[in-house]
């Protein structure tokens, strides 16, 4: 039995591995694979509008949100919400709450001013800034909903009232919100849509077309809107994934459903933390995150420990990131209980024996 | 008996699809899909060495070359590579050859002047000018050497000292060519190399860091190099398909091997065609393309007729491009010659009840 808390790509539902691999060798009975179909087809055309229908109905979008599936991961995000929204004479407002947020800020700074209002630095990120004010006159408002690599997550939407604009990479689709409250979501689809190389944006049509720069055509979320997100080759496979994914949520009863799976297996797992001093969470009790736990030791021998016995009980990804260190358990939606169940025995039975 | 002759996303081998559908469900024994194993594991670091190990092999680059995996498709290049290499003060000089030169000509634009040397526009792409000159002093000279729509082809380097830049999206690898004579070579993955989703990018350090604009990272193409082309989360699978069919195309003899075969392949296709008073090849015969030959027939009916036959003999993509009409039959790399073979008896057949 293997456990998964890859923090990205990470694990999907059996089932989509299952039907992805068979649409490999014939998809939709065709003879063909998904792999060598065009994408102007009415066979992938089919793909493209469940996938993005799926998105509407899970996330409860309004009538006037576009969602697009684009190339590249959010990293491409960075730089091109700023492309297609940042009005030279308005700037925008960031806040810093991790290491995904610090990049899109720098990116941002390359087409205008860009007003941090707030930023947990100080404590290497290990909470979520409270009590800042976001200006009114900036273009737009943009934070990270999910930090993954601190393990930290905003458990409510800022209020202002200029556009909001979200990275949603690493929690999209895991705890119900009215994500029509923003003007821009964005989220690399590896966490909890699909496989790596697409980008899921969802929009709104009006805070398109206020800059005056020139944008390539492959920049302006314009062109891909008007093109039905197929303005050039869309990384087909990786959309076939997303729509196998979201079929799989809403199969199993959607956003509402994985949310209440969501917060059973983070209480167990933090309630397991919490009760063993060997572990020392990193981040604000108030502030941690339901997709991915982030926990240290005090003794660098017995984390080298833990660390072994989790492999040799086929627990992958459980390593911290290089700039935290430690342990990061990652619960994206697709992870079974059991496997939190199965890390939190283990790490029992490790604190028994090591206590 | 399936025949598919799509221009793109098109076929690719066999034993490809089998490799990739059981990754899907089980890579490298290690119990988990090649969809959920993180990018920073060496189960995919071996992948992403292999895919660019096995390009620089098959292409026979200098050890000066830089071997990329990026997001997106030509598209992106289109924008990225002036965005890297067009200084103002110089410009940059273009070819203009179809559809996509055109369109790399428009963005590029965006970055600073741009001379058209030569276009066939004139007579709707249906052949390579010729007899253009080069400027001297533009930062680089760009063309398209394979027009996927128009099915032309050019079939030797142009001589210059300027840097060479080359969209080789639809016949990288299916012709021997120095491919060292080029600053930088861009294709898009889903014709001969693998699956929609990623850019091959293949390209000299010097010719880079000469701009003075500045640059986001994921579109510094030193950004990538530095980072061993995983700046970001890369497109796992899509890259992982790469490799399969690169280690393919080393195993059937590599690129001499495939180039007998698709000048086989594409001998029998336009003789059949010249033979065939009902059939009209559409580019000029020293500049067809040994990837995608484009005709038409002098009769709307029988052209529909056609296509049904094509249709009714399971056979994919034979409908040319709606800015060219009439048919066009892609033979990429994997392609067997058993798929021309059977397009081309029911070419016969279909000129002996019709003709």
């Amino acid at each position: 039995m293997v456990h998964n808390f890859n923090a990205g790509p990470s694990i999907l539902p059996k089932e989509v591995f299952q039907e992805a691999s068979e649409a490999i060798l014939n998809f939709n009975n065709m003879g063909l694979s998904i792999l060598e179909i065009g994408h102007r087809t009415d066979a992938f055309q089919s793909v493209m509008d469940e996938a993005q229908s799926l998105t509407r109905e899970l996330m409860n979008l309004n009538a006037g949100k576009e969602v697009l599936f684009l190339h590249g991961g959010a990293s491409t995000q960075f730089f091109q919400v700023p492309m297609n929204l940042l009005d030279e004479k308005s700037g925008a407002a960031y806040l810093d709450c991790g290491v995904w947020g610090t990049k899109a800020i720098k990116e941002a700074k390359l087409y205008g001013n860009v007003e941090v209002v707030a930023s947990s630095k100080d404590r290497n990120y290990s909470y979520i800034p409270k009590g800042y004010s976001i200006p009114d006159k900036a273009s737009y408002f943009h934070y990270t909903t999910n930090n993954t690599v601190e393990g930290s997550q905003m458990h409510a939407i800022p209020e202002t009232d200029i556009p909001l604009v979200a990275d949603m990479s690493s929690d999209i689709l895991s705890t119900d919100m009215d994500f029509n409250r923003f003007a821009l979501i964005y989220a690399g689809a590896q966490k909890n849509i699909g496989a790596a190389g697409v980008n899921v944006v969802i929009t709104d049509q009006e805070i398109l077309g206020k800059v005056s720069r020139k944008l390539p055509a492959m920049m302006d979320y314009r062109e891909h809107i008007k093109n039905g997100s197929m303005l050039n080759t869309p990384p087909v496979f990786a959309v076939y994934v997303c729509m196998l994914t979201l079929r799989w949520l809403k199969k199993i009863g959607g956003v509402k459903a994985i949310q209440k799976l969501n917060e059973k297996k983070a209480a167990l797992l933090y309630d397991t933390l919490d009760q063993l001093p060997l572990f020392t969470p990193t981040v604000a009790k108030e502030d941690r995150s339901l997709m991915n736990a982030v926990f240290t030791m005090a003794d660098a021998d017995l984390e080298k420990a833990f660390l072994a016995t989790c492999k040799a009980n086929g627990m992958y990804g459980v390593k911290g990131h290089r700039s935290v260190g430690g342990f990061r358990i990652s619960m994206y939606n697709a992870l079974p209980y059991e496997s939190v169940e199965a890390v939190t025995d283990l790490m029992k039975d490790f604190a028994n024996k090591n206590g």
